[in-house]
């Protein structure tokens, strides 16, 4: 999918959510461990619920990874049932050495066909390149994330003045352009965000954190949207998890369509 | 595998050689493509040929992940065959907010039974948690890349003076201590090399980039070296690719005696 169908998909839907699939066998509704992949059929329906009122969906890799073969399995029928007019992003948070990142590239761009991917920047421009090489696929490089640790290092200061997350984003947005990179940017940190949105005026921004890290929405969406829109907000835990019972499925439409009235506002 | 035991094997074996399984199916010599599983039928057989001469074995997750389904089969396979002496290396590089490297620590310490994974600190103190409180097991944080693009970012100066990859190494390692984390640092800077071992005198550091990526065996060797040895070094394509017939084991075996011969000569 490139930028213009996914923001036509944005209008047309009037949504800019992403709905995580963290899904994680000990947290879904227990009716649901009767069937052959419950994993999959968790996830179907959250589909089949959500996918008129959200743009993109993103499994985070490692809760497939985790239940080993059978996880992967989940995660290719999840592919797979996704809506083609649906952005998908693989939350792998992957990068390695040049030759090791074309693996990766290649298992989540081409075996599973995932729109796009998240990437660690640690290991600087040849452990990204193998991503952005792929054509009319989409490389999301972590900017500044949502987790308290961030600051570890993240807002570490640099000699020039800026911290290091700015730098990093500075630095790698010249690999790539606003076609083909985005940036994770967490939304606990709205200050920050106009600093990014200042670096970075075209790039779609992917923001994870609101709900159960505690993001507000209102101050995210106007420190982060742009002519083209521009922002992608993910909730994950929120919503998938908002029911526990048979009904679940209708219960995760309501806490997603609470968010989708937000976005009304502003497009 | 503690501290105690992995000098102990080194000292036994007079060698601190860790061989990276980055096993590709393009790249294995073609009559093992025959086998039901080339991938482990491969990785067997090098691991046959080397076991007495090397301390640990890193396979290098993209290779697997690439192959599917199949491929985790291929690990799973490899890890259970690797001798319960041999240190063994889910060389992942993973790092992802706390209840998200959680599974990715279930993933490789538990279901896969490694004895360390690598790690990207990017995230920061509540990425590696997860794989720190996991009990005789080892995190090994990326400290300094050994690839090209590891200056993108990691060589950055700071406001305090230091360089990021040497603030990362400081900060991180208050995390742990020297007998549950160790510290990737490339091999192409012997100078890095020495700095690095003045921050973390008693840690081990696996020492990625001897061979292909160009490193230099005696200089990493003698700059790295503490008294309880501390180094693991790490050759992958120039030892499992040395030879492409039906006797590609015992080339490889003969490669990797080089190296070891060179060790040989510091215990």
């Amino acid at each position: 999918m490139n930028k213009k169908e996914l923001i036509d998909q944005i209008r047309i839907k009037k949504s800019f959510l992403c709905i995580g699939l963290d899904t994680d066998i000990s947290k879904i509704p227990k009716f649901l461990l009767e069937f052959e992949d419950p994993i999959f059929e968790f996830n179907k329906r959250i589909i089949d619920s959500t996918k008129d009122i959200c743009v993109a969906y993103k499994p985070n890799i490692a809760f497939y990874e985790a239940m080993g073969v059978k996880g992967w399995e989940s995660l290719k029928k999840t592919v797979d049932y996704i809506p083609k007019d649906i952005f998908t992003i693989a939350d792998a948070k992957r990068g390695d050495i040049g030759n090791t990142s074309k693996k990766y590239a290649q298992t989540f761009f081409a075996t599973y066909n995932f729109d796009s991917i998240t990437v660690a920047p640690y290991m600087g421009i040849d452990s990204l390149i193998p991503f952005l090489n792929f054509k009319n696929k989409w490389t999301i490089v972590l900017g500044l994330t949502s987790n308290e640790g961030s600051s570890s290092f993240q807002n570490l200061a640099l000699k020039n003045g800026n911290k290091l997350y700015q730098e990093v984003i500075k630095i790698s947005s010249e690999w790539g352009n606003s076609n083909n990179m985005m940036y994770v940017v967490g939304a606990t940190k709205s200050e920050d965000l106009k600093k990014i949105r200042k670096i970075l005026p075209e790039h779609f921004l992917l923001i994870p954190g609101i709900g159960t890290q505690g993001g507000d929405l209102k101050e995210v969406i106007s420190n982060g949207i742009n002519k083209d829109v521009g922002i992608l907000i993910n909730s994950s835990r929120a919503i998938i998890y908002a029911g526990d019972q048979e009904d679940f499925d209708v219960i995760s439409r309501k806490e997603a369509l609470k968010i989708q009235k937000e976005m009304l506002k502003y497009l």
